[in-house]
């Protein structure tokens, strides 16, 4: 089965399966959005496209819920979204993943951790928020959080950092196993377009409550950042849970990307819709008598 | 504050504050939905006025998830949406709560009980998922199962059942004094209109995996659930949580009036964008020294 986006965003990021400095990739690229002619399709037909297929995404995924529903089909989908402020997480979810049902979308935002969540190992709280069997489960920030920030601000040390890359590879496989799909993408902006995002967050008063002073302290160690998304994505790239490096400093493209992403993945399963578990004619029947 | 959807939402369903049968109601009006001359407005109106709301109702859910994030805001809404199979529950939540950003929204399904939620009192597992301060809480099924189903099954005896009805407006009291705003929808369709849709679910196998012979008991049971619904609704129909009786035989209308209680009910707080709570200037110098 053809994924077009799934094959142009690896093409975009890895070489001979060996992903590329982050800092040199160009994040104004359309990986798998071109005319036939190999010519860049623009924002407007971007941004058709990802109207004209929100049913599509729609209807795929009912597919999923109902095959699980209906007939105990074991499988799921966890879609993982990491990128720096402002690489546009949230606004991407909601602009994809909101067209879907609720019923078999399962989101969570994961923040600082609380408390008791820090009484646990890392991946506590996220084990508990995998996707149900036919859920779609959406994560805005995830586990990756424990080698970036961590990395960076040196939350935890070196030597337990180290593990937890192996904890993470075989966390995901576990999932796997169970029959979930992982698809693992990274908003990857550029620091320029960063610049030109959160300055708009100063001046624009409606936009001040989503800036605090951090987001510039992460900015200010942007190096040391791209440093650990890079070695957080060469540890835990493999075949059965592998990174999409999305462009994402046009958010009409990271949206699609994302969408084309999640239809590839579900068309991949080469559902049909379940049959029914029921005697028909005798359910008509006894539909009629109660008209 | 004008809240017209409110108001006539009320007007369809009561009088001098007593709800009228519901079996008489017509459930192919379209309270608050009219043209300036008294005339309704037709579906092509209502979908455009639906997809017009969308970014107003998208924006005013950001208000109260920033005011509740920047300046304590202990304000939240619950949107319970209760109805008959095939009334249309699900789409509405996926066509008016799909376009608010999913960070804010907090969506729940309510099932048969599990084996653990029954060996607590029946508020337990509803009371675990309340809304947080900021968020919009929309619960598909509620509580109100376990005097709905609970009657007309006799899966709950009579004595318990009526004790029920003062422990639901105690719980939905508590919620309004803690700042959570209660929105309780009963999306009404005619026994007719639930034959049709009902009908075509066994016509289309893209719709088999919907439909349970369970639909059809119920529907045998419809006289018993119109009074469980008019016993429900009479008992627990108080000013600071009263009841939307939506007729529902038309899906556009269903939806739109949805969302314009929403839109009603965020805009009765009257809330502006949260004022900075860092130094504008200082975050300005400190992002232009990081380009």
């Amino acid at each position: 089965m053809k994924q077009p986006f799934h094959e142009a965003l690896r093409k975009f990021a890895f070489q001979d399966g060996a992903l590329s400095d982050l800092t040199t990739l160009d994040c104004r690229q359309t990986p798998g959005f071109f005319t036939k002619k190999g010519e860049t399709k623009g924002k407007a037909a971007g941004q058709k496209r990802l109207q004209r297929d929100v049913e599509r995404l729609a209807k795929l995924q009912e597919l999923l819920f109902a095959n699980a529903q209906a007939a105990e089909l074991r499988r799921s989908v966890l879609l993982v979204m990491q990128g720096m402020d402002t690489s546009g997480k949230g606004s991407t979810i909601t602009h994809v993943v909101g067209s879907m049902n609720p019923q078999g979308v399962h989101q969570v935002g994961f923040k600082k951790p609380t408390e008791e969540e820090l009484r646990h190992d890392f991946l506590w709280r996220i084990r508990r928020e995998t996707p149900k069997h036919g859920e779609i489960g959406v994560f805005d920030r995830s586990h990756y959080e424990d080698v970036l920030i961590h990395r960076v601000e040196e939350l935890t040390p070196p030597s337990r950092l180290e593990r937890r890359y192996g904890s993470i590879r075989q966390f995901e496989k576990e999932l796997v196993s169970n029959g979930t799909i992982v698809v693992k993408v990274l908003l990857h902006i550029s620091r320029e377009e960063q610049y030109e995002r959160l300055s708009k967050r100063l001046d624009n008063p409606e936009k001040h409550w989503k800036f605090t002073p951090s987001d510039v302290d992460a900015r200010e160690k942007w190096d040391e950042y791209m440093e650990a998304h890079q070695l957080a994505l060469e540890e835990t790239d493999k075949p059965e849970a592998p990174w999409f490096v999305i462009p994402a400093d046009r958010k009409w493209y990271a949206r699609l990307a994302v969408q084309q992403l999640l239809i590839e993945t579900l068309e991949s399963l080469e559902l049909s819709w379940p049959e029914a578990t029921f005697d028909i004619e005798e359910q008509r029947k006894r539909l009629e008598a109660s008209r």
